[in-house]
């Protein structure tokens, strides 16, 4: 029985990138997707540079607040990858060889392959905790509540099943959309009251252009599937009322 | 001279969307590129839910460590728009009718199609200045170094030419908008050759959708208005050869 645990998290993507705008980040909306199914909500998201003391401060100012936190970037063999050292200071810990760590990437390369760059991935806070790396073996780690992340989307999001075991999560929230053909305008009211009826289920309302047309998608979102059920009810009863078209998307 | 000064920002992203997973922040990256091009340096992005003691105490942080503060999301007609009252208390200013906005709303829809939910959409901080909105008529606002922006990414774009003359950064750049009955796939070569002659100006083209009708803004945006008038020409060239009518926006 986990009903009614609130887990919760925060994501705390590292890099200069994403703050000048450069690079895209698509891995909040992965890890929070995919938080989403095992019951974490989460509650925040933080972008910040490549800055040792910008790090620590917010690490340590996330990890009181929320359950868990991840962080993505930093990781690399590079003279800008500061995420372990900083995690390390953070905590309060030595930044040292993970022997783990050694092992799996001097077998992961060829003999002569594992040079000083590569080397710098296998420095850690002391007794950290290995995050395997099916894609590119370089692990991730944690220590305490902080999962330290790559940055590339594709490898960040192949080390997230090896983390399954690690996160106890509470209740997965449940989601249902309901897509219309009409404006937020028009159905403003209608679920402002449906909210207000239904206060436990969070209701989001988001317009979309979709093949030249413009529509709405109603958002429901509990742990509760009958909570979901029954306020559903109460917008397909103002929607027929309206005569809105619900459309597939 | 205004060389050398360091003018910063922070992107305040709200909106249980993304912190869902649901929807793909792309606004952030908009945004910094943006503001990378009138020489303000993002500092940092935080994504907060839709919850007015959040939105406050971030706010509150974020609007005294840095020069400037960009939020995005949260100023619809729905329930779940929260940002504008939000803001009024963060400054402890009256949340109020907005004439001017009310003005603009007024004569951008037909009559009767002004309705509550829409009107919810001119309430504002008292004395917010306005941030129009050429894409769908409901303006954004900005008190003090705050400005507040739709969550929609295209609406959000293209109300970044109507800043440019409010935020200090570098050198100030110039713009000007051409509105046009026709869509982009129409006028995509043309314009792509015109901007192939005129590198040094940058040339927006954002679909709107206004009256029942699609249309396409065209935003010309350059440090010396001289390249503006020259990059024009060139496109009241090809839009009278296309017979492509312009609009009044």
């Amino acid at each position: 029985m986990k009903k009614n645990i609130k887990v919760n998290a925060a994501i705390l993507i590292i890099g200069n990138e994403i703050l000048s705008g450069r690079t895209q980040d698509t891995n909040t909306s992965t890890l929070a997707t995919w938080l989403n199914t095992i019951g974490v909500k989460v509650n925040e998201v933080r972008v910040i540079p490549d800055n040792q003391e910008i790090i620590i401060d917010t690490l340590n100012v996330l990890r009181k607040q929320n359950n868990y936190v991840f962080t993505t970037g930093g990781i690399g063999p590079t003279h800008d990858d500061i995420t372990a050292e900083s995690v390390s200071k953070a905590f309060g810990l030595k930044y040292e060889i993970h022997k783990e760590a050694f092992k799996i990437l001097e077998s992961y390369y060829k003999p002569g392959e594992f040079n000083k760059g590569r080397q710098k991935m296998i420095w850690m806070p002391e007794n950290a905790e290995l995050i395997l790396n099916p894609t590119s073996g370089a692990p991730g780690f944690n220590v305490e509540n902080v999962f330290c992340l790559p940055g590339v989307p594709s490898i960040m999001k192949s080390m997230l099943g090896s983390l399954k075991n690690k996160i106890v999560g509470g209740e997965p929230i449940l989601s249902h959309t309901i897509s219309l053909r009409t404006v937020e305008s028009e159905i403003a009211d209608s679920l402002s009251s449906v909210q207000n009826d239904n206060k436990d289920v969070e209701i989001g309302s988001y317009p979309f252009f979709h093949a030249g047309k413009l529509g709405v998608s109603i958002v429901l979102r509990s742990e509760e599937q009958s909570k979901i059920d029954n306020c559903k009810l109460e917008i397909l009863k103002f929607i027929n009322e309206k005569k809105i078209e619900i459309v597939d998307r």
